[in-house]
């Protein structure tokens, strides 16, 4: 017998069955049950719960997709919580993972958390909102010990968040977090500016990437710099709320619309209520755009969107800015990839980066069920 | 009062207290007591060992190395295993950090895994050395549920060790693990090919590299690639020893000898035992190196000495290698960085990056700390 069958599993419910929630399901399962640490107990779609309880947990051949489908009960948080909570008061541990985008799943973070449920999850939602969701999570965190983590907020499968946990943790002074965190972006900057004065035309590039399924349905929808605000947000807050730091020099953010976010939408084109409206009028802005091309190849310099936590300037910011064409965002970086770069007080000059795919659903529920894994 | 105080403290004991134990024991004491997860209860250096127990630990104003020199008792690694071994069975967490390079220490792990006692360690003999100590320290854990850690052992403070497990652990499958893990070695070549067919001596960058402290006092301990063959067998038995992994492609190793390391140093020069005697013989072959320079300008690629652990067609190996200009271990890499690229299943075509500073004593001490942190 070993230890991993001796030790008492975590029992999993799952909320969001999506693309990234079916693959994390299907993680999970692949995890050959007499080596797993873990117990599939839930699954909660839009529409319907699946309760199978600790003594009939899902398995890997149970055809959960069908099973869920079959289910009579619909979906249900409050039930949900009532049950988790009864497991809890049972000396069962109980992790909840959330793998919706929701807000309204978010704000039950501090329920669970104080019910000593762990919170794992992708959605950013909670950790880039308002300032008093983020505080009630730690603070619930803290009474119970339940966990959150969101290593896949940040750079999907990429390590983000706990490095900087332990760089922070060992007493690392963070100088300045420095990166390309969409790869939304990453594409689109990757393909219009590879440090020529000439190359395709921005709205060209934009529909490519959006035909490509990089972009949301509505480009702007990537293009205003939220989705970068937001994982700015994440690292700037785990930052300033780490115990061992010393009082953080970085702004106090209210929310990811506290972040100084140069947006790329046009302001004739703001408020277009259709990404193909929109695609149809973004040629008018080409010329702009390749005008910054230009100025920046003459400093034989790429743009790139970057988001930047300064914290030795206490400055959180996302735009574009330019970037010498022998930096590693301009020589290294290709595809979609996130980069990102770590300036500390240990890894200095030179920084700490990490870089790869930050987005997919196989990476992101990776970077989920790695989360999990660390409960063990 | 916060759960991290109501949790059971981890009793560390510290064996090793040159540049690397002093930092790790510097940054471990630098954590503020009522947040800090540790009780350093024990140290011990090449003569003396202090034994503090759990009633009264070293606290950050302690003078330790005062009080160390001032301890009467010999080092006695025997001694120190009863104590510990008594305080697993008063219920305690206890965790052994070896801070030092020693065959000896390693040797003991898999009775204080054992025991109970959880290893942490940035000490690469251990893993990488006879496939007998390996298989008992993963059959000691087994058995007792005590962990080994090692993140340190490969590229210092830099996350490998754990993206790594996490990604096999979560089932990608690793297709090839590629990189420049030597700091010295990244050093040398970053120097002496910079893609053109002209530049510095070998010779001269080597005694260059050795002047900066970037080399053994024998380079040839370097230029061996013993070095480069222990991180690859640890990766190598990581990726073949996970519990979910389909039986791997991979050579058993008996111990890193078995890495097919194609050393650079001149059959010639085999065996001279001085540095100072190897330096001024070096020159001889300088113009063997201008020459593999020139073949690889022409080529329009630079030198790099790497390492590979090959899955995909089970092999594993070190040696001097050609690279594209354009490939991010000729234009990314620089100082004296490690950069480890992780092709996987997932992270394909593209690959998982990881760059940054990997040796020296703040960042190993941080990977020893971040590893101990992961007890928690």
């Amino acid at each position: 017998m070993t230890s991993s069958a001796n030790q008492q599993k975590i029992l999993v419910a799952v909320v969001g069955v999506g693309l990234v929630g079916s693959e994390f399901i299907s993680q999970l399962l692949s995890i050959p049950p007499q080596v797993s640490h873990f117990k599939l107990v839930s699954l909660t779609s839009s529409s319907k719960t699946l309760f199978a309880g600790k003594e009939s947990p899902i398995t890997p051949n149970a055809q959960w997709k069908s099973k869920l489908a079959e289910s009579t009960a619909p979906a249900d948080l409050k039930e949900l919580t009532t049950k988790l909570t009864q497991l809890v008061a049972e000396k069962e541990r109980v992790a909840l993972v959330d793998n919706t985008s929701s807000e309204d799943v978010a704000a039950l973070y501090p329920v669970w958390l104080k019910a000593g449920i762990h919170v794992v999850t992708p959605n950013k939602k909670a950790f880039s909102g308002e300032a008093a969701l983020f505080e009630n999570i730690l603070a619930a965190s803290r009474e119970s010990g339940a966990k959150f983590l969101n290593e896949a907020t940040v750079g999907a499968g990429l390590p983000v968040i706990a490095p900087l946990k332990e760089l922070v943790a060992t007493g690392d002074k963070i100088v300045r977090i420095e990166g390309v965190f969409s790869g939304t972006m990453s594409y689109i900057f990757n393909n219009f500016s590879a440090g020529k004065p000439e190359g395709p035309s921005f709205s060209s590039v934009v529909a490519v990437a959006r035909e490509k399924g990089y972009t949301e349905p509505h480009p702007a929808d990537d293009l205003n710099g939220f989705d970068v605000a937001r994982k700015l947000t994440i690292l700037s807050r785990l930052i300033s709320s780490a115990p061992s730091a010393t009082p953080s020099t970085l702004p106090s953010l209210q929310s990811f619309a506290s972040v100084q976010t140069a947006s790329l939408i046009p302001p004739a084109l703001e408020g277009i209520s259709t990404g193909d409206e929109f695609l149809k009028r973004l040629p008018e802005f080409d010329e702009e755009f390749a005008k910054l091309r230009v100025e920046a190849s003459k400093e034989n310099k790429v743009l790139r969107f970057v988001g930047v936590v300064d914290v030795a300037n206490g400055q959180v910011r996302a735009g574009l800015e330019k970037y010498p064409v022998d930096h590693p965002f301009a020589t290294s970086l290709g595809g979609s990839d996130n980069i990102i770069m770590f300036h500390t007080e240990r890894y200095s000059p030179r920084p700490l980066i990490v870089q790869g795919a930050g987005a997919g659903a196989a990476v992101t529920a990776m970077g989920v069920l790695g989360d999990l894994l660390k409960l063990v």
